[in-house]
Order: structure tokens, then sequence, then C-alpha cells
């Protein structure tokens, strides 16, 4: 018997920072029932997706951006999401920014959870790959302070076997590092969930726009060919108080061939019924690892953090 | 100044078992006369350029393959091709089977070596991604032999300072794994050369032909977007002996971008005017990996060789 999961992305339009916590859970459920409504068991949801993307702000003081963070989850405000999961039956990928005291401390940290179908927290992840910048530029159009806003994720990349499938996910950046899904791939996972907040504009380099869709589609496609995978990348679209965030959300099969596609920049819906063992004959051929792959080649991927001019 | 490099990739049409050595180094004279008119100061040339694609043929006893190999680069057959160059002034890339005798024992390799314009060889490259298979298997259309034929190349990934920039060689089925392009990209590269035979069916599974070029393009163009670095593919394409080699040579910008495609499947030359600093906003952005990659969540990647399913 086939083995398929019919997947949702749930591209969010803009989220200002005038939008209420309440507002946003409001439109995720709406999302969620047209998702319900198409047949789809898993909802996947953007990167920060109860907030604006706030790190293009600068606050001098962390604790200015604690109304951002969730401090559990569900929360009071998120807990509606969570119950209406439960009632429709669908499961969801959640993106958010993270608070949490551990050890004695507060971190921060740029999170996404898995979330069952009756509503429990299956598992959750913490963005690795955070782009951007730590100090305040005040000569770029905005800022890009993940780097000072959020830790560096402390769970590696782990999958669960949730839905029928082997899943993982991974979180905007995260998705241009053929590391990420290769790490995944070597867990044998099946979908790998991806919210992203991608700014259009270029603010290090006068890059031709149009790059950024190219590069966010060969980041996705290769994942997905290199390892076998389907890959479900949403984002978080349209002008946030101005400064636009990239569209463009799509299901990428495990042939790298874009299945599926947002047309808006608004919130919207795109799914498709994936077939979970699509990605067995090029996992079992092409990108046999156990028969191909060389590691004694690749010890400076692992050993060796910036590149090195040594001729 | 504008460090650039005119580069032309030699795609080959198809060399039929009965082609003679004189009559492709013949060809591959007749291209680089091509691109040096046209300003090249570098002409790659495909995988196995001097042969047809042998590891289609079993052979019962190894040494009928002998044929197929070359004992000294140059050779006696290769040797005009070499003194072509350097009476030219331009360099070149060329892949072909390499027979050695090393440690007392004779080795065979899929290999490649770069020639400076003073027709001198500067590095050579052994493949280490070997496709398909070892055992004769009678019921496939062809076979693919390289694990039989080969053994996997013992240099790793070098590159070398050449051409005025920092160059590095790959052949065909390396381009597919991002461990290739990374292990380059962390040695500062840029600009990869790989040469390919791809056959354009694939006889373990019956996958829509179209996604042959998917893949190459895909493969090609997010090695070159993730490392900030030119690639440039060359093919021997068309049908030797009646059984189709894919051909699409093109060369790919650090921004991932196609900029010149061969339209054929015969002997042609493509080429393009390289800015070898192009890649560096990219290496200094987005790919800036000193600032962003995460080694300690990559292990697996160097510690472990096949698909583990531990969940």
């Amino acid at each position: 018997m086939a083995r398929t999961l019919k997947v949702a992305a749930a591209q969010l339009g803009p989220i200002h920072l005038a939008d209420s916590r309440r507002r946003v859970v409001a439109r995720l459920i709406d999302l969620m029932h047209e998702a319900a409504s198409a047949g789809c068991r898993l909802v996947v949801y953007p990167e920060l997706a109860l907030t604006t993307f706030f790190p293009r702000y600068w606050y001098d003081d962390l604790v200015e951006t604690d109304r951002f963070f969730e401090r559990e989850m569900p929360g009071q405000e998120t807990r509606s999401l969570f119950e209406e999961a439960k009632r429709l039956g669908v499961g969801f990928h959640l993106g958010y920014a993270e608070l949490v005291r551990e050890s004695g401390r507060t971190h921060r940290f740029n999170s996404a959870i898995l979330v069952g179908a009756d509503g429990v927290v299956i598992g959750k992840y913490r963005k690795i790959h955070l782009p951007g910048h730590a100090e305040h530029r005040p000569n770029i159009p905005f800022q890009h302070l993940e780097k000072r806003y959020f830790e560096v994720g402390d769970f590696g990349f782990p999958v669960w076997r949730a839905f029928g499938g082997i899943l993982g996910m991974a979180i905007c950046n995260d998705r241009r590092w053929p590391e990420t899904y290769r790490v995944l791939g070597l867990q044998g996972v099946e979908m790998v969930l991806i919210g992203y907040n991608t700014p259009t504009r270029n603010i290090y380099y006068p890059e031709p726009p149009h790059l950024c869709a190219l590069h966010n589609d060969l980041a996705l496609q290769s994942g997905a060919y290199q390892n076998g995978t389907w890959v479900v990348g949403v984002a978080k679209a349209g002008a946030e108080d101005g400064q636009e965030l990239m569209a463009g959300s799509c299901i990428v099969a495990p042939t790298g061939e874009i299945v599926a596609r947002a047309l808006t920049q608004e919130d919207e819906v795109i799914a498709h019924e994936c077939d979970l063992d699509l990605g067995a004959y090029i996992k079992n051929s092409v990108f046999n690892f156990a028969k191909h792959r060389r590691p004694e080649h690749y010890r400076r991927i692992a050993e060796q953090v910036g590149a090195r001019v040594e001729v």
C-alpha cells in the first residue's frame, strides 16, 4: 500500500509590528481549516510565524525583544491553534521565537516544533545556521540581527518517525547549506519541513533581485534530489511594515521537481499528496550513500570551519 | 584590475569503439583552435575524452580494457595535443583512463589533468565517486562498470593556483555530490572543471528522461552558488555506437546562473569570459563559511558512510 502524506504549505502574508498574536493565530487557524478541507494531514507554517521578522530592527536591550518570544508552547495565545489541530485531526509545523530558562540562564532560539494530529508536540528544532550580523549597522536599509537575538541551536538535525514517514526540520538559512540536508539524509529523512523569512533585497551587495528566488529554488531542489527527500519550503511573504519578504513557497519532490508553488505574497495554502516511497529509488541508486560516499575525502567538511587558501 | 579567465567548454560528440585515438585527438585539436581563436586561455574537455565510454561494456578480463587506458601523458598519440596547446598558448583540462604501475601493482583510475599554456601538466585528479556497479548485469540495456574498471581516486579534491585563479577538478558523478564542491570550497576554489559521460537512460529505474538534464543542472548550479565558484560542466554527448549520452554542457557563474550552454550533441565549443572575483561577495556574505558554518553539527557527514535509520 502506498505510504502517502498530503501536506499543506501554509504561506503567510506580512505580519506587521502592530498585529496582535491573537490576530495572527486566527489567520493560522483559517489556513488550517483550508488545508484540512483539502484533506491535508500536516500543515507547515513559516519561520517566526507568530510575529513580524523582528531581527530587522535594532533594540538596545535584548529584553525589549521579549514580546516577540514564546515562553511556553502552547501558551495562552497559541492554545487555540493546538486545540483546533486536535479537533480537525491534523498535525502542524510552526516556527517561533523561543525564550527558555535553562541551567539558570535565559536562552533565546529561533525554533520550530512538529505537532501531532492529537495536538501534542512530537519534536522541536532550533535553528543552527543563523544568518546576518550581531552588531548595529545604521548604514544599511534594515538590520538582520539573528546573530544578536538568537543562540545557535543545540539539538543538531534530528529526525522523527511521524505521519507515516521520517521527518526532519530546518529553518530559513539552514536550507541554503547542503550540510543540513545531508545530515538529515544520512538519517533516512523522507520529508524536510522548512519555514523562512527572506528579505528580497540583499543588504550586503547590489545583487539583481531575481537571484533571490533562484537561490531559494536551487537550495530546496538540490537538497531534495541529493537526498531523495520531499522538501516543503514555506515563506512569510510580502511587505512587513514596508520591508519586503520573498514569497514562492513550494513543495519539492525527491526528484528535485517543484510540484506545487504559491502564487501570491499573501496567506495562501498549497498542497500535495506526497508519495513517501518516491525517494527510495534515488536512495537506492545514484544516492545510495553506502555504495558511493567516500567520507575519508570529506574530512574538511567536519574539521574545518572557514575557507583556507593553502595554495 | 579585473581578474578574468576566458574559458571554453569543448563538448565532444560521440566516440565510437572503432574510432582511433588519432582521429579523436584531431577533433580535440580542432576544438582547441576554435577556442583559441575566440580568445580562450583554457579549454575544458570531457571525462574519458580519448575513447568511447567503455564502462558500458562487459569484458571478462580487465586486460581486455587496456586499450582504453593511457600509460603516459602525454603519450605517443596525445603528444600533438600538448604541442598544439603550447604553440597556441592555451591550457587545457583532459579526462582519460589512467593505467599506472605503483608499488608493484597495476592501478586503473578515471583521471583528469590540468595542463598549463606551456604544455606542462599542472595537476592531476582521480575520480572519487565511481558510479554504477562491479558485477555483470546481463538483464539491463547496457552496463555501467566504473566500479569494476577503476579504483577510487587517492588524491582527495586538491586545488591549484593556475590561470590567475584557484582551480579544482571533479569528474562526472562527483558533480552530483555536494561534498565535492564543499571540500573544494573550503579551499577557496574559484572555478571547478568537470567533464562527464552521462547516459540519458536510467538503467536502474524507469525515470522520465527529462530528469537527466534537470539533475545535471541542479547539481552544477547549486554547487556553484553554495561555494561562490564558477563551474564548467562538459559533456561527451550523443549516441556512441547507439547508446545515448546527455549533452547540455554549460558554464555556471558563482551566482548559480547558467551563462553559456551547448545546443548540439556534437563537437561544440562554448565560451565565457569569467570574472574570477564575482564569487567573492557570496563567499563574504551568505556563504561566509567562517561566520556561518557549524561543523560540530556536521559530524555524520565525515563519520558515517551509508544512511542509518535510528528512529
